[in-house]
């Protein structure tokens, strides 16, 4: 099972980022887990898509599709996703009838300095993974807060609980995306506007 | 396949109500869509809980246990779900680690007169099925507006392009509901907070 | 001004009605707080209504114009606010172009034993009052986390900057509820739906 | 009165955009409305920002600064505001304390050729104003629903019920702009995080 793994902050020490990483090494045996940057992905715009999407959309587009699932760390802005997440994740549902997210499952994790772990940035960020037909782990909630204590100088997370949970909820993301695969040959997934 | 189908609003001639009894006839073969009533189901009260659950309520926890799935038909009362609905969610789910929406799946539509057809009050309240581990279908989305409209005197739902996406909604209900059953020995659904 | 106070739990020993007689003593001069109980208060069913208000409605209606603002601690349940709550907003708003919410500002609070302090309730109960015409108080937050530890076996909010946060949110709450009362030759709270 | 106008689509022919140029035909006497362009804000980048904002992220704070109102325009992609909007808002707020949207207060309008009319996208926006405790006009709500049908070939907004809901959006935003201002000295806007 190949899951692509991105994060919607482009600060190089990103605890997010840490957290991808940190899920590379706690994935369940037979679960590959790879990190794609957002860097070079351009604002969406109608007008530049008209014309033939841009050659790093073109490639976030490809690699989506060549994965099972998404995992997604998301910081929390303004108690939403960054505005960087949420123009990648723009541009790869379009065009409609296209999406490059039809027939994935993802999962959905979080790290904050603060004590709400990215609460609100999830519950929005899962509104929008409803619009793609992208069916999104429930449970566990992998809420980490109070991020500056929980990794340690080499960026390793140390927290167990948090390792924990992480853990289980690639676990789940294995189970659903297997029990979604199962349905291949019905319409789930089918459906995307 | 089990179906249980509520709705939020007490009203006698509700849409809501009506939009269900529609699904009755347009579910799928082998699916069965019973009506439960929410009347008779207190308000929530974590010290008459303490007591034991009211007899309603043990019948509607019971009824959920005895259905594979869940049909949703929700008015929109202040951007968001009925207090009626919540109640009987908020009750459905309780005690932590004997939540009757455990391995449950659900579908949600909504009727209004207005333009919007329930958009904002579905938002809401997949998120609550959310926190009870609920997959809920996410695609099409039955967004009924004008209702007023699209029922005939006798109530019946005759707009065709709504029952067709109720059907649709029914049948992704159906592959969901099949797909996440072949999960049962892995942990999908087990993690219930 | 006079500030009406209600809570969505029902449970004698709520967190949530410690916490508005918490905000009782932290008013600032010449702002009493009064708490309303929700308990007699009928489900919403629009029969009922049509054939006049039940007399628990109509004095909470009547409360609400009665007074200058709202304080409003919300419980969490299933990342909502409780039915109880919702419930009791469903009747206040009606009928359109009646509203007891009218003119009204708002300022909402919350407990909870968990971490998140209804985070996510207070979210979408403001979403609701965006509905209602209701301004509410933006900063600060009130999520009042680890509820358990922050009150003493009298009951009383001992916590210090839990306290700090709710005297701060009460003083916004009267400057914000002055400034719009300034408005109410224009147009202002004068559009409800 | 100076109100900021900005909108989440960069489509040369937006509906967004049309909106905000039919806003300033429609302003109430004294009322000033300006278009600036997100084109040139980059992506929101702490290390970048560590090293003193870019250019058009310096000229996009001081030109919130030197208005008293933001209106805005948004799509609706997604379920959700688009991560152009969404990041020009991530910068605008940073660092905290130094918020260029302090003291402001906002409107929300949205187009779409669809029916909703960008009813979940303006949720969202709303939730994130509120961290950045930017006090937004709460009713009339301006859904633009079926765009293409209400604008004409020079980009006009000929529907009359629209352009009757906009200036009154604009006569709502004018007087919470006014209400709040008078009360500087207290501190309403003064506690953003």
């Amino acid at each position: 099972m190949r899951v692509i793994a991105i994060t919607g902050s482009l600060r190089r020490g990103s605890f997010n980022r840490l957290l991808l990483r940190a899920a590379q090494g706690l994935a369940p045996v037979g679960m590959a887990i790879e990190l794609f940057e957002l860097t070079a992905i351009p604002f969406y715009n109608a007008d530049v898509e008209e014309q033939g999407d841009p050659e790093p959309v073109r490639a976030f587009k490809e690699a989506i599709r060549a994965h099972d699932a998404l995992l997604i760390a998301t910081p929390e802005y303004q108690h939403g996703v960054s505005g960087v997440l949420k123009n990648a994740l723009d541009w790869a549902s379009r065009p409609p009838g296209q999406s490059a997210m039809q027939r994935k499952s993802a999962a959905i994790m979080g790290a904050t300095p603060g004590r709400l772990g990215t609460a609100r940035a999830q519950t929005q960020l899962r509104q929008s993974l409803a619009y793609t037909n992208t069916y999104t782990v429930l449970q566990p909630e992998v809420l980490v807060d109070r991020a500056h204590e929980k990794f340690d100088r080499e960026g390793r997370l140390t927290d167990e609980p948090a390792r924990e949970l992480v853990g289980k909820l690639l676990h789940e993301l294995e189970t659903l995306t297997r029990a979604l695969g199962q349905g291949t040959d019905s319409h789930i997934h089918a459906t995307m506007p």
